[in-house]
Order: C-alpha cells, then structure tokens, then sequence
C-alpha cells in the first residue's frame, strides 16, 4: 500500500446553517457522506490548478457534433486522427438523428499537443459543436 | 433540401486590427475561413442558451476517473448504469495507469435526467473525478 | 446571535497524499487553516446552485470596457442606467488608457433583470467589453 | 486616427435557420445589429486567450462579500488593500443587510500579482464569498 493513500482524519468547523444546508446538496447529489464530498471538492480544485501549468500530461475527452452530409468531412476527421495517432487512444461513434453524428474522442499526451488537436477537429467543415475537457492522469 | 440549411451571405463591418488579431486566432485554431470560425462561436452561443433552458433534450459526455481497486466500485458503477439504461447510450473504458481507470459515457435525454444521472456517479465512492459536458442534439 | 452561525465542528477523513498538496495549495492561496478554505468551496458550490435557480435575488458585479471617443455612448450609457435606477446600487469610473474608460456597476434584484441590464450595456455600442459576475445577497 | 480602427467590411455565409436563431438571440440580447453582436463575441475570444498567458497586463474586479462582524475583519481587510497599493485602484463598499458587506476592488497590473491578490483577500476568514473578473487593458 502506498503511504499517500493512508487515510487521514482531521477536523472542520463549520456554522451550523452553512452545514445544513451542504449536507443537503451533498445529499441531493448522492454522496455517502461529507468526506466524499469534500474530497470530490478538493481534487477538482488540484485539477484544475495544474491544468493550467502548460506542461502538464493529462487526459482529454472531446465531444463532436457534426453533419455526416457534409461532403468528405468523414474522410477529412479520420485523416486529420491518423495524423495525431500519437494523442487519440479511441474513438466512439453515435448516431444521434438522420444528420447529425456524435463523436467521442479520448485523448492523452501533453495538455497543450491535446488542446491543438481538439482545436483541429473543431475547426473543420461540417462539425457544429465540439467541447473538449481536460484532466490529469495522475 | 431543408430551407433551413439554405446559404445566406452577410456582410460585418469591424476595425481593421480587430479583424487581424481575429484572423490570426481563427488560423491558428485550424479554421479554413472566418465564416466558419464566426458559425462555431454562433452555435457555441445558442447552444449555451439552450442549455440554461431546464426542459431541453441533450447530449451528454461524461468522463470519469477511478481507482479500481476500490473494493466493489466496478460493481457499483455497473449496477448504477443498468438502473439508468434509458439515458446511458455506450461507455467506452480506459486503462490510465496501473491503479488508474477512465471511463466515458455518453448519455441522451432530457438534460436535468442526465445531470442527476451524473452526479449520482461522480458522487460513488472511489470515482476520483467527474466532468460532465453537455451538447443538444438538434 | 443566530443559531445557524454557531459553530459545528465535524471529521473529515482524506488520503495523507491528497491532504498534503490540499494543504500545500490552501497555504499558497493564503487560507489560515483547512476549515477555512473548505468553508469557500462549500459556500461557492452553494451560490452556483442558487444562482441556478430563475427568481433569485443577488448583487451583480459587471465590467465594462468601453471607448469614451465613441460619439455620445457615455449619454446612452448613462440613459440607459437612470432608466434602470431600481437595479443600480453604484458605479465606479477609471480611466484606463487615453482611449479606454473602465466601468464597473453594482447591481442588485432577481437575477433575471441584473441580467439583462447587464446585456443591455454590453450590446451597447462602443462598449468593447463586458462581464458580469453575480452573488446572493444571503 | 489610428489606422487600426478603420472600418472593414467582409462577407459571412451562414445557414438560413442558424442565422435565423442568432438574429433573435442577438436582438433579445439588446444588439442594435448583428456586426456589433459578433465584434463582442471576437473580442471576448481574444481576451480569454490574452489571459491565458502569463505575463499579460490586465484590469480586475473582484467582488467580496464578507461579514461586517467579523472581529477585525475591517481592519485586516484595510492592512492588506495598503500592502497591495501598487495594484489597487479603487474601492466601493455596498451595505448588503445588517450583516454583510459587499466590497468590489478594481486592481490593475500584472494579471498574476492581480489573482494572487485577489486569493489573499477571498481567503481573509470573515469574507463568505469572493470573485474575480479578468480583462486586457489594450
């Protein structure tokens, strides 16, 4: 077992309405308990801070919505992964209406060479909407 | 050929450093012309709007990160999903590191459905990290 | 003294490595101790809810960037506060560059109308650039 | 006048039905055309990539709420704003309700002196709630 997984206890003081009404979210958001919560709370905040180091190796997960009528945008978006084989670990494929595709791609590799990529994919002809969120692998 | 998707051509006036600095951006994102880097930030709008909107029908990308050797977790999560079927479309699973797991599920339905499906999962003990991203599918 | 600000002091438990870069980045954002620094994020995460929620009420912060040799914008921009006199608290005035004037309003009602104050001088003409960031006033 | 204020007027092609959606966004929004509509959109997408860099100079307003009965709040609040004078421009307090004030700072310099002032004050115990809001001074 690794040291850093050791579980500690510390206490918190709170103001007795203030806690009420977390322990409300909390449970409204199908938490356990507080701790879990907290917990959640704070890894996001960690996330997010060394997400804005430009070096950091993380894990992206991006969303596209695009027109498969559109001429050669399939061919173009599988190109386009071919030539970052090096970041997309996968691909799923939705259909979400007669026109319209959903695409889901996992990336890896350093966050900047991810957001560059996702850029890319956006960018192209006939994709309508893409969202790309980002975390860290550690 | 829906009228809807019928081409219309318009014409934007802006100062001429605001435009370089704008053509400069849109080219480094990838994008082919300004029409298509003003289209994306238009839909990216609508789209944000529609979204605040409680009653929409959605798309959503929902990425996890866990540690499997919580005990019982995989279960957990499996036991989860099967009680949500009617909104979880496909969830794609990747092995991050040696204690590590990434799991991406794409959900359909009416977005509060998906937000409550989400944070019932992020929320499970031993899911490190959550993010949901939500897209319409019109 | 109001019992819901009495204060409850409650365990916490967390992996030590977690903890440590918790402490690490509290310390660095200047946070006298944990409980402190957890109190922010559950009093951010409630507001977020809140603020969620149509009939509101709130205090808005907006920011406005705007050119002052831009013709008879600071008229319209004065207009068009005393013709919302009811949601405006006060207005600050700096004079960024020889260009350039920086206005910041306070505003305060159903979040609703702070809104679409808010957007209505951001869409004002001359006006180069607006953000607004809302509390609850609880 | 400076060159790069100069009016330039360009083509846009867009769908019939998005254009259609964005006119009525753009309109209920209070834009007088949509020119002005997508000139705010470029603007804020440069911004948010000027802010992304470290060493930019910026203009922050930072909305605290704190509780007026806080021992000593007032006056740790007051020390701290003197220690920082380089970056503060200005302060505006508003009288929220018998026990919290609302205070909105605008700072200016360096943008990362700004947040790490900005961290200080929101972590000061007795202030609730704190936000800041970035922009570009250019």
């Amino acid at each position: 077992m690794r040291k850093s997984s050791e579980l500690i206890r510390f206490g918190v003081s709170m103001e007795k309405g203030l806690l009420a009404e977390f322990d409300s979210l909390a449970h409204g958001k199908g938490y356990a308990n507080r701790s879990e919560a907290i917990r959640d709370m704070v890894r996001d905040l960690l996330i997010e801070k060394k997400l804005r180091e430009e070096n950091t190796e993380g894990v992206g997960t991006l969303t596209l919505v695009y027109n498969h009528h559109q001429r050669e945008l399939e061919e173009k978006l599988t190109d386009y992964q071919h030539d970052h084989l090096q970041v997309i670990v996968s691909t799923v494929h939705v259909h979400l209406s007669q026109h319209l595709c959903l695409e889901v791609l996992i990336l890896r590799g350093k966050t900047k060479e991810i957001r560059k990529v996702a850029d890319g994919l956006i960018a192209t002809k006939g994709v309508q909407h893409g969202k790309l969120v980002l975390t860290t692998a550690e």
